[in-house]
């Protein structure tokens, strides 16, 4: 999460009118709050659930999932016409006054991956191995950001399970008291126990897999922004036209952006 | 939606026909529209997925669905003989005249993507150049289409399980009424606890569903579209005859506007 | 489905013996046939399934069924032994008479594909040319068939949940009327609502999932035909050894097929 | 299955373990096994099933699942220290002798695609067409045996709806005499509904699903002996040293084998 | 697992806190513990899964298990700051002393890929067959653990279904008897019934697939650190610089690993 970017409040958004909307409608049908909350029920999916993730990935990565919720509730990392004119500016001095030139606006570069880049076309490294090495970062990257949706993905498939174990242990229980009870205290032990099928079923639905998916999603967007990178390094390496550049760089900008670079950017 | 080409009312007409039928079985049944009608199952179903959907991508993108739906009612882009036809005809005048003489024509070109390979064609930017730019449109086009299938495709998922969370409220609320209810209340309450998985399944198999199938096959006939046109664009540059461009384009084509190329198109 | 060359019955056949003896297996546990007709249920069922099948595809998508259903039951376009013989013959001639002296045989080539291959070869088109012009023209084909894979594998999903669609709006209908029914009427309606899912499956099973599998192998085995034909068309230009020809062609037959070819076909 | 290679019991074994582990759970708790005998459930199961795998493939397909069976109860045709060694000697001789001195060995070797390929090095066509030609023949060779997975999955996926439609036709015969029948009489009627639910489910996962596992994991080990095959006809070919074959040949062997190449094989 | 590395005990601590955090649940809502304890289900459970194992994949893979839980409880075998330290040392070595005098440190290497890509660079192996060669002990590695996700993926499928079978084996029986019991024999017999569910779907959840998520996290960072071997030995190969080498092999490690690496690594 970058200071001064403001934040993606949408998980938080969408947590509170999911549950809103079901609080409500359960409200309006003149259910008590109270009989929503299970203790047992909430323990065993929690529990449940994170035993699940930790023999399934491991404690130090179960231990990472409040930085990830942080991660995913920064702004994605998208291609920007910010980004975007500072290459089309590199280009224009590259082609300008040499790629020697750029020696020391290299420091200043704010994206670690554009600045490594550009350092090593400053340095003369050979193109291929400049292109080898920023795919494998890119790969890299990917790599460890998966692992990240997947651990979400997993979360959101063992919660619904966790429910039916929590609804059936309930069961169980009521099932083996059946002879000595009484229609009521029945009805509210079987209540009681599906109210663990509803922890399970919800928090998978409006917590682990939205988190999973805008994880997801926001890979994509990244890597887009990391392709946009690798593009304008070697255009820069080439010492292509900044119009050029310009265009390039057009393409994998949506169209607010776009209107930015047109506005503000690079060549002139 | 482009004006004059009508509209693709698939979506209406089939919704009307599924909720139809099945309005249609439950009337022939004897069954009450009003028991159909639950106000608290509609709220738990539409704002626990509104929620949902929310939270996985975002209230910007959330706000978008109705020009979505916009877009899945408006014809297919699909490859078209009169595009093809436009093609032929600018690859005999290139051949022709040399290909500055398209210098003219380019500013009447409708689609963006041939408009902006023609142009770069005309400015000479390297082939390869041109390649790499408009393979980059496309795939970027790609990308944020299927962002909008995938967000339907997760409100497909998302709504059942809306479904079963409110059937299970509900079962809850009746269940914790067991020893006071008669037979009778007690039915008509399981009834409306029902009637959300009804509307949960129902919007997720006869809307969103079809909606994200819907748009998943319009991308991709625009993409057959998108590589015709570069097909086109690399003829042209290459100063084919247009027989051979004319054969190439026929390729795209389905049968009935193959049939109105060969009549009308391009070639003379 | 071509003249000459019988049907494919399998698709008829297996709906008979499947639905046969899921009646022998009710009958003979003395089930009435009466109570598995259910008109409500049908309608729910067809008409959902129609509605979501015409919002995921199209009106004309949904009206061309029958069409699909009668290439479903037409023979597959496996790579033959006979088409492989008129490669190796069309090979032979080549070589000894040079590419020229295939022009008057052209028209009499009866696989499309093939003879748009030939023809391009005759007319001196370059083999690379040639070579994306067929692989459009199978990608293409590929593209159209998938559709309709896809339409009846929509259609496999859809069933099942107008199926539950029809038995939960037969259980609210009873559930409503709880409290005023025998148990006798009671059991005869849960039955009747019961109908719609037996329905929903059986014609998801019997039905619309066989009928995707099938078409997606046949597409499997036409796609086979024309990498044959693709293979066999470079080896003419190239004018490879018959002999050479006709052990590529053998790769792609099946054993039976591979007989025919050796005791008839081609080179001598 | 070829003689004097023994079997590979695991799917019969397989199915003794599991059937009887079910059995004897069940005896345990006190059930009769004639309760689980049900000829009704067992002609739903087996006829619906075999209906819809005949409309999935064909009638000939399906008659072919006794042979395919034999195939899944052979062992796996795996990269062996045999054929390493035979490869690797190959390519002793060959390189001190020439390739034209394997002529009168080809006959000697076994595998089918081995021999094409040293006939056809011997018999001097292109690398690259040998290459072209062995790719066609495993992918071939790899579509068919899809198939065959593809028909076990299909199948497995088709039982345990056999056993619901079997369950729920049951179920509608219990609701239909519900008036009239005796607790005890609807029980055991319920009691026989559910066994085809247990035919189905159990069908599928100790039969089905493992002969589709276990035919996918066949093809896989002889994809790896293929591609073995086609590294050394290569190395062969070009004449590679001995030493650096069996390194080759020693990356395709699972331990046990690398032992039986390093002390018998090849080189010396 | 190797001496010295410690353990990973992610999967136990899962497995406790998981099953632990179930029962605490259950406990608070007043169940008895015994109420769990069920010899047939476990029966049912562990052998119908055992046999559908064994009938997947292959008597030895089965029991195999304990082996592969060990490895799973291993270390995974990631890119490291140590290996990639003596991968820049080499490199080091090699462009000053020259590729030869790597051979008496080959020895040394205790990572076997390594090791043996090394001597081939020693012994003047063409860099083409070392990356071949290289490339198939790595698929070949990965194919083989990819057998080992899929045996626990698949256990994990058939689990659930196991424990459904048991139950339903249970409801014959209490279903059977329906007529003779009375309610609180009834509802303990279906009781025992559920925990047959219960089992399944905790094994699978809690631990198959744990283990199978598990191994394919493993699976993909031992790739890595193949790849960075790969990387390491061509970079090597080519006497590339030192600080050329230790950027690239930086790309490779996680941040903690990057700094080991910077503080003591390599070239000096």
């Amino acid at each position: 999460m970058k200071a001064g970017k403001g934040m993606d409040i949408s998980i938080i958004l969408g947590i509170i009118i999911g549950v809103g909307g079901i609080m409500i409608g359960y409200l309006l049908e003149g259910g008590a709050p109270a009989a929503l909350v299970g203790l047992s029920a909430f323990l065993i999916i929690v529990l449940g659930t994170s035993g699940a993730v930790i023999a399934s990935f491991s404690l130090k990565e179960f231990m990472g999932i409040p930085r990830i919720l942080g991660d995913a509730s920064a702004p994605a990392n998208s291609p920007s016409a910010e980004l975007a004119g500072q290459i089309v500016d590199l280009s224009d001095k590259a082609r300008k006054e040499g790629l020697l030139s750029l020696d020391d606006m290299v420091e200043d570069i704010e994206d670690p991956l554009f600045r490594k880049g550009i350092r090593m076309v400053v340095d003369g490294v050979d193109p291929d191995e400049i292109e080898k090495l920023l795919e494998t970062d890119i790969s890299i990257y990917e790599f460890a950001k998966k692992e990240e949706v997947e651990l979400f993905a997993a979360m959101g498939g063992y919660l619904p399970t966790m429910g039916i174990i929590g609804t059936v242990t309930g069961l169980v229980l009521v099932l083996g008291n059946l002879g000595s009870a009484d229609t009521g205290h029945l009805g509210h032990a079987i209540a009681t126990a599906f109210v663990a099928t509803l922890y399970g079923i919800s928090f998978a639905n409006i917590f682990a897999l939205p988190v999973s998916v805008k994880l997801k999603s926001k890979i994509k967007k990244e890597k887009l922004r990391m392709e946009m990178i690798l593009t304008g390094v070697f255009a820069i390496h080439k010492g292509e036209s900044p119009m050029l550049v310009k265009e390039k760089m057009l393409s994998y900008l949506e169209e607010d952006e776009q209107k930015l670079l047109e506005k503000g950017g690079g060549e002139d």
